[in-house]
């Protein structure tokens, strides 16, 4: 039987997703909690998005197969109690023909990159935002963001040691928005390179902390070349939302939110 | 000279405000700060609300008297500096008259209780919202709300343990509102009573749960009796949000904000 998760996860607390000896992953620590509630060894979880050390998750998709039969409840709420850390949480569970897979049936991701510009350091959330003294201006972002959306060349935007053997990504929205000093940058892509969301938040914030034109986004851009694309933006302001996969599959919705002051 | 803060700080690293032997307060790190950054001792620092152990603030406000000269960026960012777990923040300072004072200047103190209803615990802020599986009907809260507002002896919604002379309070503003799966519960009052919006809260979530009608945030109110009250919701979802004082003493708005998703 094939099982997909909705999970959510406090990514400070994780060297990343994958599972590596002697270090606390997401992948390694749900699946020790999924083992205890199967009474079997659940391992070879698969991921829609493979996320960095720090990087969090708001709705990450994942399956695994299994002998055992458990009712839905077991698997969300059964889990979430063999992590008492509460720093992962299954949303939702739901048994899935094995034409679905959590990685290669997913058509789009979304991630939502969190940008805090305040004169004074966060004390909420210290490690859930990216936090910036400077001043950014949302228009000269919004225009410098038109560039990245639609079908390019990403080289510039990733990092070397990214594995992808294309560069070749389709970005279907990149939107810049502002409620009082928080900068939200949403962005939906067939997949991502590695670093990219957060090598096109240091652009933007280059750009809006006036730095460089909004031309320069597609400057580097077009330019293709790895080094010339600035600051990486630090991982605590990521956050994978959503991933998106064929009606078909009839995957649950998850219910998230922070609250807001 | 007398200098005001406007401080944030995460209640839940801290044994409440007040200064005590071999805890963690909120005080007790301020003003070892403070210390340092003027290179005297600051003690006996005044303070607008006395919050609990758990309780945040997204705008306390303090003040202290001080024999030396500092410009305002080193009280803010010096004393940020000395605080380097970054759970506690100056947001502002600014040198007041003696005529000021944090605690007994103010003229209404202003908290938000944040409810989280979800089937699943929180993987954010889990120390920050109040989290119940349960759902909760908002308009059902939102009548419960209006019993409570204007001047009333609010002695049922008080601990045993509060010193205050009189329960009669001034509740100018008591909100009820609902974003996605969270609650606000925004509160304005001259002063409070101790674990006075903890209990509102508490009444408000058995209403909105379907435990009372609407009408009992009212028999409780009036019965007078402490022990009718019900539950006193957590620490956790409590802030204080806002200290508000004569404009003549002209002091800074703070600028704070949580991300939405």
């Amino acid at each position: 039987m094939r099982i997909a998760l909705g999970i959510e996860y406090n990514g400070c607390k994780f060297s990343g997703w994958q599972i590596q000896p002697k270090q606390k992953t997401v992948q390694g620590d749900l699946e020790r909690a999924l083992s205890e509630v199967a009474a079997e060894k659940i391992c070879e979880m698969q991921v829609a998005g493979r996320t960095d050390s720090g990087v969090h998750a708001t709705e990450q998709v994942v399956h695994f197969d299994t002998q055992v039969q458990r009712d839905v409840k077991a698997w969300v709420l059964g889990t979430n109690s063999k992590m008492p850390e509460r720093d992962i949480s299954v949303l939702w569970a739901k048994p899935v023909n094995t034409e679905f897979h959590a990685r290669f049936s997913a058509l789009r991701r979304r991630y939502r990159y969190v940008l805090m510009s305040r004169l004074v350091r966060p004390t909420f959330l210290t490690s859930n935002v990216a936090w910036d003294h400077r001043q950014f201006d949302l228009s000269r972002m919004q225009k410098a963001a038109k560039h990245l959306v639609g079908e390019h060349d990403f080289n510039a935007y990733r990092t070397v040691k990214c594995q992808a053997h294309s560069p070749i990504k389709n970005v279907f929205e990149l939107s810049v928005t502002q409620d009082r000093n928080l900068f939200y940058f949403d962005i939906e892509a067939n997949s991502f390179l590695h670093h990219m969301v957060r090598n096109i938040a240091g652009v933007l914030m280059s750009i809006g902390s006036g730095d460089h034109e909004p031309i320069w986004a597609k400057e580097v851009l077009e330019n293709k070349d790895r080094t010339l694309g600035g600051v990486t933006a630090p991982a605590n302001g990521l956050y994978l939302t959503k991933v998106v996969y064929d009606p078909k599959f009839n995957l649950p919705n998850a219910e998230f939110t922070l609250p807001k002051f």
